[in-house]
């Protein structure tokens, strides 16, 4: 029986007015931002720049699948902790799992999912390299 | 047996550089502004315009549920096809699907969904009205 | 004594919940999306397709400077008239200034500028092509 | 004649892909988010949260006029220092000035200011309350 995901918070942000729309409310593609802002800093946390992937391996790690569930909104100045897990990491492509919670009281808002896969600077299928593979295991 | 969806093209954009990430392609999170669009226009030629549901009815339409797969990438100046269909209308909510396709040779780049729910103007989930769910149903 | 500036209209866009915040009207930000939107359809027409320029002659034109005054709010679902006109093409800068008006009536709500250099694919300033220059100023 | 203005640290952001564009750079209009950042934590900072502004006081902000200078590019993943000051805090309107440094280097990187305006619930101009013009001075 595989263990449950345990997602740990990597970021925080506030609700700016640029990321509402007119129901006073976080436009709906604008957590696809907090999603990225959260792999992102996962990715750091575990000892794996993303820009580092790019600039020093060549590699970059395009979105293939993403899915969201909102639950409730986030609201203009709300506290938010980004929370990220990394439950499978394949040969040649990772699957995050996200939750958004309000800080002020924890309350579940947002919660999703991206698949990401490994390509070359040309665009063709790479397998990650060994040593991204063993930080990111190291870190789940 | 179900028939299958029918998607029709309901608007056409063009790519800008604000669309676009350094990777040279559309932000995933910006496809689902796409999705927007071809949603309302979706609604406005079933003839339900969407801003009628929010002042003549106070209704709203919050997306609860959204994904997204990523076929191949849109590119700056690439005029898109947006294309949806309505399979799913129900008491209180509508499942719309999307593509996108590449305007200049009908490559599929981009299918998702997203599920609305129907709440009133405290939020509260609320029945779509008859007349509605008719001029859905006529055009679905 | 210099001609007044003649504006025209190169291109509409309709408000999409996106673009709005929580005031209900367009997010100040996001009216240099309608400005890009519109210098790049005033560039078409011109005969100097913007991607052209990057793809054949490997030039950009990054703004350098930008300017708007927000005279009345774009509201969701607004149809925009999107107005340009280029005042100033120097040796290695053009200046173009905007219009935005409601379609339904005219309306002027944001008026604006951008300066943009054109640069060479490091980064150096370079000079307008004279064949780019003719082009932009048969249509200026 | 005038003391010169002196911005402070107000914020940190770090540069995502949602912020940049095909050049690799940030998008030109999403500066305007870094600049509503800044203004909100200068507010905050001054005692002045602008969510109290528009719940408690029912009064609004709208930006009336922006400008911006770009000296040089803010990069995918740079962090960067959000700097402001309020140098003029008229009767119905404020004026905020901006700069965006790279934080590694201290290197300038855009410039701008916006005025914004007070208005009522109704969006009638309206005097900023003596509360708030003196919590502003005291800390301008």
């Amino acid at each position: 029986m595989a263990a449950p995901v345990q997602l740990r918070e990597v970021a925080r942000v506030r609700v700016i007015y640029g990321d509402t729309d007119q129901m006073g409310t976080v436009y709906y593609g604008n957590y696809l931002r907090y999603f990225e802002i959260a792999r992102v800093e996962y990715l750091r946390q575990a000892g794996v720049p993303y820009r580092d992937l790019e600039e020093s391996l060549g590699l970059r790690l395009p979105v293939v699948e993403a899915g969201v569930r909102y639950r409730r909104p986030a609201r203009y100045d709300d506290e938010l902790s980004l929370r990220a897990a990394l439950p499978q990491i394949g040969g040649a492509s990772v699957r995050f799992v996200y939750e958004i919670r309000r800080l002020a009281d924890g309350e579940l808002l947002v919660e999703g999912h991206t698949v990401l896969a490994c390509v070359d600077a040309a665009g063709k299928v790479s397998r990650l390299p060994n040593g991204v593979r063993a930080a990111l295991n190291a870190k789940a």
